[in-house]
């Protein structure tokens, strides 16, 4: 940790920081520049974030030296780490998320019936997508909107899950929920709004089950991370992380797409990134552009919605895709990844 | 609600909107303009709201014609909500929020020890404060710091709330924890990190507490609004409303305080509302300035960090007020309500 | 133009509204729905843009019909519009932006050195690349930093565009400047701080030379085709559009590249759209996969800065691609372009 | 300037940084620490501003000390720089900015009118205001909205200072205009879309005539700092501040009014401080409130926007104040003032 001193500052102060470094076990920097004092504190900085350093007499600004992130951080595992969802049936095929071959996630925003859930997976499954998404507990604005089927709607996912052979993630939003969503999903899901709900990401940590956070509207890369370090630190290594689109100022599209969060994060840690297209521009036409987008700046994954009837669907059906859009994007996708010697 | 057609949109797509109005139960108005044909339904809106009305064939907008609250909206008690906190003890004072007397909310960010939350229990009740703040269990961005003292911080605050008298608030993060939080507190908080943690807001809707909830970071007026939504549609209509800063691109603090949500808020809700200069700023200097501006702007209350030695503190010590600070903040406060006929 | 009155809206407001409408040579279409009575005002909505109207008595909330841009509007051209650059010299080749053939546009930040400047220039034109960027007049955000070679940097510009052959993109910050920039560029750039330089959009809509607009940080995609329009009322119609980034909470890069907006400008306007990864990052190490991903959204064009040794450029050093990197880029892109039917 | 090495950073690196150091005439504070190793070098920082010193082979991040504003910070004069502007005829009084009396700006929008603007000019000088305030020149996002009546309202400009003997202040957007301008303002005004318009900022600086930078909308708090370093630099010191509001995700105001600046500005600066509650919020029923809000926060003065008949204004009639209502303000700005010892 580094305090630069306030030009101001008199040689009592800085003593009293040398002295208080000393009682902190901290070896002590101190170089005397043109205008201002540095002070560097040598020893583990983690030790040092909460103390309010700026508050110390004499001090203008505290500069950290590391990052936060420790678990995540890149460093740990700079290979990149490969989460793998074993088959979901004897014989099944397993999932490897973060190696050579890209992961699709696709389904419907929320499960709405039997039907529609079984035929959904069938063509997900099909085009070579390699999980259903499908969200049985559906965070919304509104009181008065659809909240999903609840428990019901998990039944129907398990079902899905079993009969067409197919992995499924979904959404988890009360800790109370917890362990009846980890005995069906193979990767659990914590949405945007929950990204900080430390009490969630603590109980995920004690599970051993994938888990996919994504990043919050108003949340830094760092933050993003932080989480993910919040279920790391609590023994549950399986993360992935997920952009989605942070809120600005631009009306035009429901949330902004950070796409370059992508090779930032594959440069800050080792952890499999996924780009959702859908939540993370708000409509269809603009879906497919920016999941090959995605994947052109180098995710290990994409997460879209679709719908057989998007004008009827109970939530978000403006950004959902046809299955005939979805199954060429599908082939899009596949070309892209060609050219970063990847593939579909 | 209102559909705007594409220019290039044929008799047949206009005839099949107001076929499927119809089915809906909606009237129709069609007004054909120069440019466009504009598609006017008639009826509750908010059964519509969740429509993707915009998939439509040949809609080109659609324009809502209501605000999406109700039970917040400032027609259902044009004078203003009151919510009264009855006496601590027998012979106590009740507090009246939202009245003309302010409402002043005082106290430590977390509670460190007893000794140090008694000694602020007492001056922030001797200065004339109202209600005691501090927290036992603390949302921290890094799983590595402190998490507050929990349980045994929650007793503490019990006793500190019965020994001085003195109303308190306290946040509470985890739904199992609600019962324990709701035993000590006065005033629940759901921080800003909760705001849309719709789990936890139907659980306190069904309680019968006054609850303040704060604006999330990335969160717009009218989802604050929501938020109260969820609470009041579960029939706990005692919620407080607290602009505790948004995230901007702007470095030099800790968020973006919105003072203008004040005003906006008066207008749109008969809810009270609470300014937080700490959170809203993060650096204590700024903290008496943006407490003036907020009472000034006419808000109903100011929630205000202190401590004894900040340089010291657990968390968040760089926003800390010293007591003395504190306490020509409460004279320069009261001068300022007097100029709007309030007082503190 | 909608206008929604309020609930308490008297039935004198509603015939005062009518009153005004006809007044302004409006047709008036008044529908009482269950809780607001809604007025459209059928006419040309352009000229009551201007007007106040959620000032007249009643009025709740006034609702737009139409975009404000017309000229710039995809309806005028929907194909497409092909900005064409005519040959440098006799014998030497056009260059099409906006048409199957992708526009690469890369150099240095500024300029530097004439040898400097004509080896990039032979690199980049080698590349396959077709316009040479760089900058002789800088806005920079310190009076003391470097602020470009000024007109000893157009001459230097001029004599690699004769020498090397290749078409120019350099930018002009200063409307008395206009000429001696015109003089020299193919293309004229408004960086993204004068988007909404009024008086420079205005002179450069009396040129009959392209221009190309850089969207500003804190600018929507509607205010950006804006800027167009005033280019384009004046007379001039090849204008490119840029997108580098917004401005956002988000520190670990320079600026937030809104990727969407590419598909989102493809479905307003007609116009070509550039995307420039260098600045929209801010760090050399993202600027190939955005790069990518700016080709695999749909853009025209890609903007990028290289610098033969970065560590040494007198501006930008940081996003500057090395000539290798840059040569990895022009592969990757084309290939990527392949996947979209086009090519670079 | 102090930079942090990798983890995987060689001695070689280090030592070649070392080298690099002392060639530009820095010493060197090499420290080794736990995980990292930094560099600090000793100099003067603000000739490195421009290097891209993280891209020498070794460093992972550039830290720098000092604040990059040299004239405009505040030790430059602690006790606050006073703007002095001259009676405008004999016998008239002066207009002290920054003193202990607030200083009031108020005036239409743009010039509509001569009878408008005298009249308003005679109304504003009644109030006990301090500067009229009026747009000749208009920046309209649209080429198809009123542009104001150019060098004809600078002409009524001129007339209504000297009939009515007030003070006034009007923007300048082309630089070409400048003589003009300044031939009739007493304090020119750069707006926020000019606040790095560095040709105009320089132009101006050759000028002896104080002038008021707006913050531009995506702007920080340093930039507009600079902004003022730039017409500093060029040696007139004359320049006032003002607070308008930034662009954030928030619909319900025009801008986010970040009264926060306020206070920090003050600690930063010694330059005067104005706010702008009109353009800030957009709506007049937001401009009172806050307009308290700025002068309880410490701004030396206030910019509002006022018109006899807002609904037939010809620009931005949302957010005019009826002169009534302006008032009244008046009247409560002046109680405000004086909880902080200030008058207006």
């Amino acid at each position: 940790m580094i305090l630069v001193l306030k030009k101001s500052a008199t040689e009592k102060e800085a003593q009293h920081i040398v002295h208080m470094a000393q009682i902190w076990g901290f070896k002590v920097n101190l170089s005397r520049g043109v205008e201002r004092t540095v002070i560097g504190l040598i020893g583990d900085e983690r030790e040092l974030r909460d103390k309010p350093l700026d508050m110390l007499p004499g001090v203008e600004t505290v500069l950290a030296v590391l990052k936060p992130y420790k678990l995540a951080a890149v460093e740990g595992c700079p290979e990149g780490t490969h989460i793998i969802l074993p088959p979901v049936k004897k014989g099944g095929k397993k999932v490897v998320i973060g190696g050579p071959e890209l992961c699709i996630m696709a389904g419907p925003c929320a499960i709405e019936s039997r039907k529609m859930l079984l035929d959904l997976a069938r063509l997900v499954k099909q085009s070579g997508a390699h999980i259903l998404r499908a969200g049985a507990f559906k965070p919304r604005t509104s009181p008065y909107s659809f909240q999903g089927m609840g428990n019901e709607g998990l039944r129907l996912l398990a079902e899905a899950r079993e009969k067409v052979g197919i992995h499924v993630i979904t959404e988890v939003m009360d800790v109370r929920d917890l362990d009846v969503v980890a005995a069906v999903a193979d990767v659990l899901q914590v949405g945007a709004r929950n990204m900080q709900n430390f009490t969630l990401l603590k109980a995920i940590g004690k599970l051993r089950k994938p888990v996919m956070i994504k990043r919050g509207l108003a949340n830094t890369i760092e933050e993003l991370l932080m989480s993910a370090e919040y279920v790391m630190s609590e023994g549950n290594h399986e993360v992935l992380l997920c952009e989605r689109g942070i809120r600005t100022f631009e009306p035009m599209t429901r949330n902004t797409l950070d796409l370059a969060a992508v090779p930032v994060l594959k440069r800050e840690t080792h952890l499999p990134v996924i780009v959702d297209p859908s939540h993370g521009t708000g409509h269809w036409d603009l879906v497919v552009p920016m999941a090959r987008a995605g994947v052109a700046a180098g995710a290990d994954g994409i997460m879209v919605e679709i719908h057989p009837k998007p004008e009827e669907a109970m939530s978000d059906g403006s950004q959902a895709l046809l299955p005939k859009t979805y199954l060429r994007m599908m082939d899009e996708l596949g070309r892209v990844a060609r050219v970063l010697g990847r593939k579909v």
